[in-house]
Formats: C-alpha cells, structure tokens, sequence
C-alpha cells in the first residue's frame, strides 16, 4: 500500500454527501433549528461551514467569530470571506474583555504597543529554548507532570480560549436552539492536538472521520477559498505558533505515519514512504498513547462487586 | 429484591476506601501535583472534597466556590465549613462580572433589590405555567425542540453558569498541573441532570457510581456537616429551583426507579414498591432516553467505506 495514495479520497463527492446527509440527520433527529460553529478563519472550520451551508438552510447557519487581543489580524478577514461567499451569518464577538476578567493577560508580561513579528520571535525563541533539551513541548504536556512554571502559564493561558469559545457557541444554540458543530479533525483527534472540553465539545463532529490532509483535499474540491487553504494550520492562539511548529513535524508526514499505523503497516515500510526517522515514528505512537484520555469519557471507581 | 434495601451500601468503609485509592492512582498516573473541584456547598462535591482530603495531601487540594449573582447566600457559608473542617484551601471567585460582560443577565428583568424570596416565587410562579399542560420542562428540553423563547433563554442562563465554572476548574488545574474532579452523580448521569460540558466536565468523576440516596449515605457516614446533608439539593443557578421542584419526584423515590430499572425489574413490582404511579414510570424511562447522547462521546458520519 502506497500511503500518500491511500489517503487520497477515492470519491470527494460522495464523502461530502455522505457528510452533508449526517449534519441534516443529526439536526433533524435532535429536532435543532439550525447550526452554529466557531468560524475562525482556518482551513478546518472553513470547510465545515461549506459543509452546513449544503446541509442546513443558510439563514439557519450561524458563524461564531471570536476573537481575543493573540488573533491574527487575517483570521477576521478569512472567516469573513467565508461567510461571504456562502451568505452566511457571521457573528463577531471580542473575547478579551472576558479574558481580561479572568485574569489571563496578567500571566505574562504585556505585550501592548510591542509589533506582532516582534511577538512572534518571541514566542518561538522561548518554545525553542524550551525544546533546546531535545524535548516537545506538546508531547511532554500530554505526558502530564506540568514541567516549568512558565509552561503550565502557557497552558492555562491559551486552552482557556478554546474553552471560552466553546461556552460561547453554547450559549448562542441555547438561545436559538441550534445544534453545535465541531470541527475537530482525524489527525488532531488521534494525538490529543485539541483543548479537552475546548474545541473538541460540541454536539456532532463531522470532520472527525478526516486526516488533515483530506480536510484540505475536500476544501479544495468544495472551493475554500485558496488563501485559507494556502495559509499555514495555527492553532491561533500564542502568536507566532503553528500546527507544525508546534508538532515539531510536517502535517503531511504525520498523516501519512498515522495513517500507516492504522493499517497496521510495518513501521520499516512507514519509515521508507515517509523518509522520516524511526525516532519520529516513536514520536508520533507516543502522541497517540498520552492522548488516549482525551479520547474517553471521564473514568469513575469500579464499584460494581460493592454495590 | 426490595429497592431500599437495595440502594443501602453493605460496606460504606469499604466503598470510601476504593473511591479514595481510585482517586490517588489517578493523581499518580496523570502525574499531577494535587486536585482541584467546585465545592458550590452542595452535598456532592462536599462529599468530593471529603474523598479528596483522604486521597490527597490536604495541602494539595484545592477547592472553588464560584458563586454569581443568583447564589444563595447558604453557599458560601456551606462551602466554607466543608474546607474549615477538612482543612483545605478554598479559593472564592465572583463570576458575575464574567457572565455579565457575556450578557446573560440582559436576558431577563434586572431582579437587582428584588428580596430573594419574592424572586423565587417568581420563578416557581413561572415555572408553574410552563408545567400546566402536565409537561415536565426538563424532560420536554432533552427531547429536543427548543420551545417557547422564554425557556430558550432560560437555558442559556443557567447552563452557561456550569460551563463557565468548568473553564476556571481547568484554568487553575493547568496553572498547578492538578487533577479536576468532578462531582455527578449517577441518578444525574442516568437522566441527564447536568450540563453537558459544564459540571460533567472533569478528569475523573469519583461520584458517578453512586446513587443520590448513596451520596447521602457516605456523607453521613465520612461525617459531612449535618446541615448539608439536609438541605434540599438545588443547582443553586436560578433562585427557587431545587432537583425535586425541576424533576418533579422525590428523589428518593426517583432513586428507587432507577436502581429497579436498571437491575431489570419489573414494572409492576417497581411500581408497587415505591408506590408511584405508571406515569411516573415511564417518564423516568423517557429521561433515560432521551439523555442518551449526554453520555457519549460526540458522534461523527461513518465513512469506512470511503476512506
């Protein structure tokens, strides 16, 4: 098997029916009038809005853009070219203020006044001191053991977003009564790249059956706009970090490893299609293993032989 | 089988002690430093923290009041004796300014010099109405369909509450590396009586193999204050409306269903045990019904065929 072939969508069209027929279902069965999702300007939530756009009424789609003092200044214009050209509702609510209420801006020192690119540098000379020890960052998090006090700073900082975030598209499908829509994908799923009760809560999930590298072949297919589908995967967050930054590996290779995995490949043959080292291919089983808690309900006692 | 007898624990030392080593394996396995939970002054997660002070250094428990504008005053004296006497730190933060910059308490008439107990009439009074046509409003909000706009806005109200709590259980748990507990129970899990990604929102849930009747039990027997035992459990998120008042049953009695259901009794039998009505029967078998997606992992279109 040929792994960048075995990724490709054999039938790009039926997929999207397929999908676009399981929102409807699902809308219908939970008896929701409508839908309503994060649009943050991204590849993910882009192709999941063309998706609601096929399977719900535009008038009954509503975008969430909901930005804080991190985002980035293109992200407002993507999620409004989005809404744009599918005529959809776009909702844009500040998040700083609340974020600001909570206390995160204080965890760090301010960065009012001083130039994004100046952030960004930043930020990535930190992570990259962090990683000096030849440690992931990400990967180190999902072991747990909360590390150096700046890191944990940095966790509690940015998850609280997506956290945020998510209360907010609740309490607008409970105004409206909408169903809410996730867009986790595939490949974040499988290695816990996601805030627990974050962006992965929502009602349904209907990109979760999709590597990265398929969400961004259905985009092109349905006509994402190309600039959003060009744009480097960021988590939007802590300026200057991106998906493959912050993963410590190009996209596309660790879909083509996870999706080796998954078949059950051999992990020589992995290594030979993806060119990639045996110690990434370590890496990536190791993402997978530490994340599996993310992928379950919380555990309780056994105490069934007591009651 | 007699349902009371049932529902008694044989051996409540011995369920403490397996609740209690659950949660010190989990500690150690996530690697985290000690636990955080909301402690609201209610029964359950003052059970919680009397578990947690067993299995954890009472130093490295830490827990939350987080009232808002519509607490009861009760509370906060509640949850102040639970950590006086167990000796743990509790850390009080407002809400209200958080959920007032989100604007839910524009959603209904400022209740601001209103004396509490003319605002609880007022609610019940409501709430009253809403159930004339012998429809029970939490049952008819799980199966969907949204209704009236004025029960629209109530949920948003009063879910949010829960959820916003969540966020800052997982802000302060990320800036310790702490464990978040949470604190359902099983009678809430089995009908639906939570909010999802709100107070079901945890990394591990000591209490959901417990029924209510068997949260009390424990309570009394580790020694909760007397006072928090009696009182009558109530969400404390809208003024006047305590679990019996929103489900319409005891829960004592409620309890007794579940268990009977659950252990594959027959429906006369339950009936004639806890003297209650067919009705009653199956409306409990309806909010196990209809709670059914609160309990699983957000679902996803099937494309095994495609991929």
């Amino acid at each position: 098997m040929n792994l960048k072939e075995g990724l490709k969508l054999k039938n790009p069209a039926e997929v999207i029916e397929k999908i676009v027929e399981f929102i409807k279902n699902e809308v219908e069965k939970r008896k929701k009038g409508g839908v309503v999702f994060g649009l943050s300007g991204g590849i993910d939530s882009s192709l999941g809005a063309f998706l609601c756009a096929q399977a719900v009424k535009k008038e009954k789609v509503l975008a969430l853009f909901l930005p804080e003092k991190d985002s980035h200044p293109q992200s407002e214009k993507d999620a409004g070219l989005v809404a744009e050209t599918l005529g959809i509702k776009l909702l844009k609510i500040n998040l700083t203020s609340i974020l600001r209420k909570i206390g995160i801006y204080k965890l760090f020192p301010s960065s009012f006044l001083i130039p994004r690119k100046i952030q960004e540098a930043y930020v990535l000379n930190k992570l990259k001191r962090f990683e000096e020890k030849d440690k992931n960052v990400f990967l180190e998090n999902l072991k747990g053991g909360g590390g150096e006090e700046e890191i944990k700073k940095a966790l509690a900082y940015y998850r609280i977003k997506h956290r945020v975030r998510m209360v907010v598209w609740y309490y607008y499908a409970e105004l409206k009564n909408y169903l809410v829509v996730g867009n986790c994908n595939k490949t974040e799923k499988m290695i816990g790249y996601f805030v627990r009760y974050g962006d992965d809560a929502a009602d349904i999930e209907p990109l979760s059956s999709l590597y990265k590298t398929q969400v961004r072949e259905l985009s092109s297919f349905l006509g994402v706009p190309r600039e959003i589908i060009k744009k480097a995967p960021a988590p939007d967050l802590i300026p200057g970090i991106t998906d493959e930054i912050s993963l410590g590996m190009k996209l596309e290779i660790l879909d083509q490893v996870l999706y080796g995995l998954e078949k059950g490949m051999n992990e020589e043959e992995i290594k030979r299609q993806t060119d990639t080292t045996e110690k990434k291919i370590q890496y990536v089983k190791e993402l997978i293993k530490y994340s599996f808690h993310m992928r379950k309900l919380p555990p309780s006692p056994d105490l069934h032989d007591l009651l």
